[in-house]
């Protein structure tokens, strides 16, 4: 359950109005998800965070399903379902087929399996890997 | 300083250099990087995760560069030092620029947040997300 | 659904019953919560637990407020329901506004935030940061 | 080793050198670190994170030293060790000794124990305690 | 509520069928559990994944049920309830009381804690113990 | 860097001291690991935490060796390097061989990967899981 008092559309503030309204435009929907509710019990908290993610989702050198589906990645890393099953709903609408969602999982799968072997056994960066990953050559 | 005795090409058995030998040829370098040395120590894990990754990282629904991308998400998300390095590179080898690995790190960054936050409010599953999740109609 | 067989008072045996005892009395309530109940399985635990908490979260150079603020802190990252239940509980119980648990969890949003972007781009701490962080000059 | 290129302030194009400037008078320093050389590979998350940091971690509901403690209870949960050390070098600026260090870490050890306890034994949230998170009577 | 479609023995492919009866010979049960039928939407992730656990949780240098009781300690540490369910049924089926169950979670309660110390004091490895840790003398 | 500073034997209070001594001689060592120092800078903590692990580390249920290697399985998961070499050191000397410790990792990453994919499908726990994993019938 819920902590505090979630804030309907009907019950806003015209700053939390305004905030639900950019969002529902800007995702042409016409309700507003839990999330956003939660935040406005805070109207700062909610027109930064949705100023943010606003962002940092749009479009840019990675197209919004790859964003989506990276979002996925830290979801279920972090066990959020809240946040899992918001994202893969984000990712079906922008063109995720039931195969890529299959792919998705298991590479996550497989990451923080590896993650583990490599803490495990405590091993240490390479350094060619080092400088590749830093855009050296 | 890693756990263990890392096993070299020249010291590894037969079993584990026939592993060596099909990561080399599979991703064209000429070179084994420590994680597999590290596995080596326990060859049935070698041979065990290296055909995993190799199943799981070919290209399929998903394209090998969004693969690498989401292993990055996991891997800043467990703070995995060796993944993140190993991860990033294999991205840039697969054509991430500056530009992508930036707007990467940033959603990374986000979703952690909001996942945070989620959390912090106790923020329940909306039903339509979830039917969208689910891939519902 | 719990793990085992939580212990109620009625059939707790007098070395549970003690720690109950003195739960009830230096919290100032007249019922016990589940977390103890299920930690009466293992009497031993529950003692440690109760001696360790009652140390713990006990005024000193922080006051309690804080230290239930703190602990709610660790429990949204850790994305632990009951725990972050019973310590904004707590933490209400001393004082905390709602103003106040609108910030706490915009900060923890925050740091979760800067947490992976510090990850991601494998941020090297400050020669000063460091020296200021050991309270050194 | 760090990720990518941090950027100098003497490199810095206006737009970045803007906001270290920002940072350098808010905080009364006359000095960038690491944290925010690494974010200005990508001036607009530069920006987006240090206009959220200031407003986050401004005096409000909670004070400054809180919630910079706050910040190294979830540095410390994720294991961040420039988090930590810059939170901690933050907090000890803020006025924090080392007693209400010592008690922060106790806490925070204690939280982490007690939420894997609780997880363990998968603990159900009381009622009553329910109630008082959300602010119920 | 899961993502997806879980895939029942009678709808199930030839290829799924196949694992499905190797999971029932090999754990001597005449049913599948939900972790399967949710996997089987992906056959190459469910046959793989079937595989090596078959491999990994084989009697080997370690016993069946110490197998059963380090998962359950990563399942707490990481909050998966269904994998917290599934391996201490695991391990009580292999032999674990409830005795050796209470200890098993104090003992992964006391590793969070401390962690947590090590992590917030930035304690660096001794070189003794390191030499240990690697096997040498 | 560690925070703070280490406390050494020689200047030591007679309360840590007293701590020390027991240390030394419950484990049959002549010297004292850097975790216990940093946490002398707390007395009150340190008194507290040798004393919970004196209790919860000692022959049970589970067997000291047994114990040790649930450290390591938490101590991974949550990626504490000083806590991985010393739970590995303590287990070795304890009588984990090579073998042993390999397959400990497996576990440990395969556990990793299970929890992943049953969080990304979002898997419900078996009724009849849930009912073993409760000891009932």
């Amino acid at each position: 359950m819920p902590i505090g008092k979630f804030v309907e559309y009907e019950d806003a503030s015209p700053e939390v109005r305004a905030v639900y309204d950019d969002i529902m435009e800007t995702r042409k929907v016409d309700w507003i998800n839990n999330f956003w509710k939660a935040l406005a019990q805070d109207p700062a908290t909610l027109k930064r965070t949705w100023e943010s993610i606003k962002q940092v989702m749009a479009p840019g050198a990675l197209d919004p399903l790859t964003k989506e589906m990276i979002y996925v990645a830290v979801s279920v890393t972090n066990g959020c379902e809240y946040c899992i099953n918001s994202h893969i709903a984000g990712a079906r609408g922008k063109g995720m087929t039931d195969e890529m969602l299959a792919e998705l999982i298991a590479v996550i799968g497989m990451a923080n399996e590896t993650n583990a072997l490599v803490t495990g056994w405590q091993v240490e960066v390479d350094e060619a890997l080092r400088r590749a990953a830093q855009g050296g050559k």
